[in-house]
Order: structure tokens, then C-alpha cells, then sequence
């Protein structure tokens, strides 16, 4: 997506750590990126100091976010790497308001969690917690 | 959805801050939850300093998650409020593998911003900001 970035007359906020801007290609009507000012491609790849900054900024441009466009629900939602639909490598959290009647919704079809292959999952989960 | 909760098997990490387990109803395979220990709704609720608490296990708890799965892509996500989806009214990050050629996708149909309409939108949230 070439030109992407925070056209004038959509910004929003701006401190020391991220940037927020509407973004050009909307899902849903105020459909708002935040940013870090620092390059990191992904949540993976950002360090845990760093990510706590980012988020320490969510609420409240959530709330002010929401009071603008008269919504009451919003998705907070990064995607990681190009399988997970992130089309620019840099990290962005969108910011997404949600309405009744509005016509976006993620698909909600789930499984069953199965119990072995739960637990050997999830020993395989603790174990590479505990090496990194 | 009753009963939802961290079943023995599914457990996956815990520390003062945090509790993360395996989805009872997954949308993909890996399907993790990472939830505060403390009792927020939504991220518009939380202390930033909480959501920065939060966020700062993230990046860990994605990579071991990935490392286990054989995916290198995630969605983050945090539904917040009932017209966004959320079920379980405290606040939990969703994180989600994806790996090319599965099941799941959030549909991407975006729209275009229109500048006039962006420019009262972005003042609109930039006044809110200021009012906070």
C-alpha cells in the first residue's frame, strides 16, 4: 500500500513515543492507526519496554476515539507478519469502532479446545517460555 | 460462554500480573488468551500503566506461542464492548497464529478517506484528547 502514512488533515496525536492518524484505507468509519515513532516490524520483534509505551497510550486515545464517533466498542488490533494480513512492516495498532448494525465483523467460528493436544501444546508453549 | 476460564491443561504462563491459557473455543489452532490478574472491561477502563503491564508480556508470550506452533504471523487483538464482539466482560487479549492457507481471516474491505469528513473527525478526537 504505497503512500500510507498520516496525510495532514488526519492526524490526531503525536508525543514522544507514537504517532496517530486516521487511516487512509478505512474499515469501519474512524478506523485509527497508532504507531511507535521507532521502527519495530512486529509485536515479536518489539522489545517489552517499548510495547508498555505503546499500549500505556491506547485508553485513553480509545475513549476520545470512541466520544467522537458516538461509538460505545472498539477492536484494538495488531497483525503480525504478512500471513496475518500486515501489509506495511511497521508496527500499527487499529483502532476499530464498532456499532450495531455497521458492516464489519470478525469471523467467529469456533473449535473445541482438544485436551491432549491442548496440554502438549501448551507444555510446548512453557517450554519456550522458558528458554527464551 | 460459560465456563470459560484457564482449564488445568490449557495453562500456559502466570506472574503477578498476568494469566495466559489456550481458548476453550479456538479460531485457530493456538488460539491463546492473555488476560490481567486485576478486573478491567475493556482497554477504555484500563489504567494505562496496567495496559502497559500487560502489553509488556506480549512479546514473549507471541514468540514462544509462534516457536510452538510453527507460525511466524499473529493477530493481537482485544475486543472491547459487546458491538465489538467481546464476550467475557474482562478485558483479554486474543492471540492468534496464522499460517498461509488457513481457515481464518478478518475481512480487509476498505474504504477510502474522504479528507473533508476526515479533517472534523480528527478534530473531533483531538478535542476529546485535549478534554481528557
Amino acid at each position: 500500500r504505497p503512500g500510507v502514512g498520516p496525510p495532514i488533515h488526519a492526524g490526531v496525536y503525536e508525543d514522544d513515543v507514537v504517532l496517530a492518524f486516521l487511516d487512509i484505507g478505512p474499515l469501519v468509519e474512524g478506523h485509527l492507526l497508532v504507531i511507535p515513532k521507532r521502527h519495530y516490524a512486529t509485536v515479536m520483534e518489539t522489545p517489552d519496554a517499548a510495547l508498555g509505551a505503546v499500549a500505556e497510550r491506547l485508553p485513553r486515545l480509545a475513549r476520545a476515539l470512541l466520544a467522537a464517533t458516538s461509538a460505545k466498542a472498539c477492536h484494538v488490533l495488531a497483525n503480525n507478519g504478512e500471513e496475518a494480513q500486515q501489509s506495511i512492516r511497521h508496527l500499527h495498532y487499529h483502532l476499530l469502532p464498532r456499532r450495531h448494525g455497521d458492516h464489519f465483523a470478525i469471523p467467529w467460528n469456533t473449535g473445541k479446545l482438544e485436551p491432549a493436544g491442548a496440554a502438549k501444546l501448551a507444555a510446548g508453549i512453557r517450554k519456550n517460555l522458558a528458554s527464551q
